[in-house]
């Protein structure tokens, strides 16, 4: 036990309110809040690795998870951290078919937020379905995915997998590669990536890029090798072929063979490039196994343990926030 | 954490022993145990809208809600209000299509009964099931919706709404409106507000009044201006469509214009009125967004809030009287 | 609170580690070892019965129940075993349908094992492949069923059973009956019975016994009195009609009327038996309800009550194991 009290005294000492109620966007923090985040959840990647992983700064509070998209990773990791801080959670997964749009997922948080949990954490297939929600309830809302829109979290998540790989993250030279066009993490990764001084570029087929992606201040490609050519990161994405009409669906071989990643075409990058994915991978799609499971060079475990540590700060922050109001 | 505390000693001056084993119906309580029922309740309120909304109450304690009908809203409600005094908790929600009637409801119950819960809280498609299990069992099982027979929690949550909302149960004129047929939520509401002093009406279309409400001691309405002439709660029921054989049910739009509660239809009420509903609402089938969404006379979200309070006292007295067993 | 602590007291001067980091099989343990846990777990079946159900043995821990099969009974087991140590629990049941064979169950085992749990339950249909996510994952790996292969912990109940009823293992005759081949049970319990010395037989017609099963140091029997006659023990397996190709499988009549066991038929059995049945049921098919219900000679309500206590024992001592590491 005292291994998590003196985690808890270290961590403590780093928590800080977050910077607004809800976490919507990667556009709600600016770059001091972005590494006092990472600060504080590296205080957290330390905890989880005890064998005490248990804190009480949300000792009392409620998180409800409510998730209209199935994510067995995402609902995992944000119950995982809410518990590890001694919150109460729940888990909601209104099935779609019974939600009718609009006036229902209102209906449905306006019922939960009546039970008085201090935090939802809201998937929904709906780009800006989360901040619809936090206008209507009065407690604190967390974008887990809206649509193609955002994913925080997760780009905050992948900000602290780089910058313990590399030690910082402004400088980095990032290609966020495949299927942009239907990727909130691509759009929250550019935010913030940018935002924290990478350089950031997207690689893909331009019917997979959006159409406005040159406005966003990346430089886009439309060759891997020429793409990803001295990166220090190389993002890939997952082939959301369930998000794609299936006559303009690309073949899963067809597209490995110019845009799945494997040893050879990461020849083009930097010598000490890293190779990151949200998960679940399309093995042999975006990429390949020998890539993915070499761990001197993925970062995909990693991402999936700072996953569980940034949304602990997240949660503390807001905490810090609640406690403050 | 002061705040809890507080509320802590605040709320444990209130429990008291619950008068049976099992709540599976509303007469199982008399007026003295319901008012001291919702003073406790009163006690969780508060403490809901705090900070660190945690008790001990019911620690080392295990409910399992045993759900045969799916209901997000209600096993959510039993969920957190059991978390909140301490409870560990399970959810089951075997699936109606694997159970074969009768035998095996009772050997799931049996099954779980060996797993030494505290409570067992039991929703069926069945009236009576909850009954029929509460014989084979040891724990104390609650009732939360049995076929079209009791739910005797949500006539609690609604004793507290209207208490709350008019300072007394007794002398109110309460209009309970629409699909009374298929109701377990009207059941349950006749037999706690005629105990406690109101004066209930039922309104609704022949079809969709039982044949014996008239045995109930309550007057019935085949008009809804009419119905609810005077009154100080209207209570609109879900039109529970999915319970109806397809030939016989009415069709929304007719429904709404002859039992749709709107402005127009509610002016005939008292000035003072409120208006309920057990949720979710069919919007523009039986209640109209414009009077749902007033928060001067709905008491709808109220209800949501109140109805973990309400739990959290019936698990408490429940406790209570498992330790001076 | 204070039958808690005397529980606590009690039960911790048992704990002990366990003997590997694993636990896959019954042949992980030793005699000493099963004698061992079933001591631990008599402490935690008395714990069980009193008010305040809760250690803190695992505390801070984290157990993800991770089950490709839906079972409602063992999953809540190992949940609320979990819960009554202290640790935070997660449930995971991906959909066999989205989960592609092999490389996708190790990809899931590998994300969740990055969220750093200590301990994940896995039930899967393949054989072996707890055994395989064991040589991928850092945390301990607890197999709750394996295909036709092993369900360690269902034999560990088994014989906690027994042993409370009998005083003893060794000696005891006991005959598993019915579907063996397609029953991980029967494998675990023909390991671990002829462990702790006691004699062991099988019964069942000889499509439904393994051809190999002579090679288990067993007796085959494919007469059902013939198979019981003497036991001290009977062991009704259920018929695993959905593991079985359409053609070959008997009539539900047909099988009861030779292999179904009712009171004539256990009259061959010794005056004292005590009948055991995995669950869940099928009445009418192995087993008459007149049997099973009848509690003077049933055990099945004891086994599920021993398995919570069985499964604390086996996590109590995992922990053990964690904490000297």
């Amino acid at each position: 036990m005292s291994g998590a009290e003196h985690g808890l005294s270290e961590v403590l000492g780093r928590t800080f309110p977050f910077p607004r109620r809800h976490f919507l966007s990667v556009l709600d923090l600016n770059p001091v809040d972005v590494a006092a985040l990472l600060d504080l959840a590296e205080g957290f990647v330390d905890l989880n690795r005890q064998a005490a992983k248990k804190l009480d700064l949300l000792k009392g509070r409620t998180l409800i998870n409510l998730f209209f998209e199935n994510s067995t990773r995402t609902q995992s990791s944000f119950e995982l951290a809410a518990k590890r801080l001694g919150a109460d959670t729940i888990n909601m997964s209104p099935r779609s078919s019974s939600i009718t749009k609009g006036e229902t997922l209102i209906d449905t948080a306006v019922t939960l937020n009546a039970m008085r949990p201090d935090i939802l954490v809201v998937r929904h297939a709906a780009s800006g379905a989360a901040s619809l929600l936090a206008q209507k309830v009065s407690c604190s809302v967390i974008n887990a995915g809206d649509g193609q829109h955002e994913h925080p979290t997760q780009a905050l998540l992948d900000a602290l997998s780089m910058r313990r790989a590399f030690g910082r993250i402004a400088g980095l030279r990032v290609a966020i590669c495949g299927d942009i066009l239907h990727s909130r993490v691509a759009r929250s990764n550019v935010g913030l990536l940018q935002m924290m001084g990478a350089e950031v570029r997207l690689v893909g087929p331009p019917t997979l890029i959006p159409a406005k992606a040159d406005r966003w201040g990346v430089q886009v490609f439309h060759d891997l090798r020429q793409g990803i050519a001295g990166c220090d990161v190389v993002m890939m994405l997952r082939l959301q072929l369930e998000r794609m009409d299936g006559a303009f669906a690309p073949s899963p071989r067809e597209y490995f063979r110019f845009w799945g990643l494997d040893r050879e075409k990461l020849g083009a990058a930097a010598d000490h490039v890293k190779v990151m994915h949200p998960g679940p991978m399309n093995r042999g799609v975006e990429i390949d196994s020998d890539v993915a499971d070499d761990l001197t060079i993925s970062l995909i475990q990693d991402q999936v343990e700072m996953g569980v540590a940034a949304r602990m700060a997240v949660l503390a922050a807001l905490a810090a926030r609640l406690d403050n109001a």
